[in-house]
């Protein structure tokens, strides 16, 4: 049993982040465009946390596990393994605490992320594959004391994400649903116990691709999952698995689940271009690749919360991807 | 002698403009890529204009034009030329005050931008060229008495846009320079004028496509010029000529003008893309193409403003143009 969250806990979480992360604007689309979309009368508001610092919602739950850490675990330093968002996160977090990060990823990792965490100073090591990966990032965290931050299991990482959802109700009053991405699922447990606080009244929906569907299963099952395989393009949502505490406040605040195909992801991909004037990578359109197919009727006419939860992404891969 | 604008003129404009139009964000752009791009110590603070009602900056003076009209000449409705955004702006501006919109656009006209006019009700013309379609429109505005709605000349144009300088001051105070895109010059000039009565320490920069730069040769001439061929990617910014008033008012409040290649331009693109998140056409990487290029040097350690002044394009020509 993890102890719910109040209200006041969360924004006692957004204080001790304070300006280290920015408070994301949240952007109305409008036009018939829109309506034409998503159909007439519904209201689609963007929470643009793309726009956070290292470009996704990842430092809020990073940098409060790292703010709880005393001041000789922060001269041990971190250590992460990560393909992407969190990695970054991990690396701005220890260099802006003064801290170290030592980063394992794998050798599928994008050069543009493996760049990125090297820009904030972190030690990026590279792993075969992610088997091999796991294996020496413990052995990091056991030979060098170096404190794990766990890409989205914990009740201190949702806590981080909660404070997004505590900003989105605060900006966006009144919203009818809120469709939250999930990987591991820290992002969506977070926006989802907030939501239940503050704007108890809102459904809360998750949506994860097809291929890398471990939440629905683990819903199916009523206990975490793991799954045989992750295929899809939004890396930054193939968690292969489920963990108990983040699985265990997911199932008591959701609503409801929804997958979508990477076609689909494509497809939410250019409207984001073309309407929201935003390039996202395709965990990024994840929200809104749900309220376009999925959950376009359920949702009909309805005031509707998107989670733009993050992008990073070069030029080369993104225009593959939506040419 | 153009009629100098006051504060309190603008202000009046803006709560005229009422939420008919967005008070567009402004976002920090923070981080080591940054600084690398821009060097040390310059800040960088985008106003994203792209989030404005029809993605661009366009309906500020479209509709405030359009709201010093009569019921009569509402009820006869207005015309407009334009490649673009200008006339999707006069489109929204239209439908929003119940007239109604006949646009002319020439055959090179982007389809997705005749089609986003098409949404909004307008009735759009096709004209083989720019010459015809002149023509055409003032044979439309003489015929059918609609008011013709320029895309950049005028005082209350200029008064539209210095809106979004007043937002850009009172939402990032205390910038040292701004950089403002030059396509005709209306954006610029009103911009401009409002820095100068706002924040008269901030410098204001304008910047052009160097295929495209009327404003730079006016400026040298001493008098509105026009030039022989527009030869430039930033199809938004590719006025054939400078005008009297726009011009008057750019040359009294604008400290100088930057220009650009195509080349610096899709290097902006790029980016923006990846370190801003923001799928722009050209146009609207202008200004930080010259931070990046021509005015990086001279605004070194200066925080900066940098107007993303909008962005209308299909996904395919955007992914053509970044590959």
């Amino acid at each position: 049993m993890i102890e719910p969250y109040t209200v006041e806990e969360i924004r006692r979480a957004r204080a001790r982040l304070g300006t280290r992360v920015v408070t994301t604007p949240v952007h109305e689309l409008q036009g018939p465009a829109i309506e034409e979309t998503f159909g007439a009368g519904t209201q689609a508001l963007l929470k643009l946390e793309l726009l956070q610092r290292t470009g996704s919602f990842k430092p809020r739950g990073a940098l409060l596990n790292m703010l709880a850490l005393d001041a000789d675990a922060l001269r041990r330093g971190v250590c992460a393994i990560s393909a992407g968002n969190h990695a970054i996160a991990t690396a701005f977090a220890a260099s802006l605490l003064g801290s170290s990060a030592k980063i394992v990823m794998t050798a599928s990792a994008n050069p543009f992320r493996v760049a990125a965490c090297r820009r904030y100073g972190a030690e990026v090591e590279i792993a075969a594959d992610v088997h091999q990966g796991f294996a020496r990032v413990e052995q990091i965290r056991e030979s060098e004391g170096r404190a794990f931050i766990h890409p989205f299991e914990g009740r201190t990482t949702a806590l981080g994400t909660a404070t997004l959802g505590l900003e989105f109700c605060e900006q966006a009053p009144m919203l009818d649903a809120v469709i939250v991405p999930i990987g591991g699922g820290g992002l969506c447990a977070g926006v989802a116990a907030a939501f239940k606080l503050i704007e108890p009244r809102c459904e809360v929906f998750g949506v994860e691709p097809e291929g890398a569907d471990s939440m629905y299963r683990s819903f199916a099952a009523g206990s975490p999952q793991p799954i045989e395989r992750v295929a899809t393009i939004a890396d930054s949502l193939g968690a292969p698995y489920a963990l108990p505490i983040t699985f265990e406040i997911c199932r008591r605040n959701v609503d409801g689940l929804a997958r979508v195909t990477d076609a689909q992801l494509v497809e939410a991909m250019r409207f984001l271009l073309e309407q929201a004037k935003l390039a996202v990578e395709p965990a990024g359109a994840a929200a809104t690749a749900a309220l376009m197919g999925p959950l376009r009727e359920r949702l009909a006419g309805k005031r509707v919360g998107l989670v733009v939860c993050g992008s990073n992404i070069d030029a080369a891969s993104y225009a593959r991807l939506i040419a």
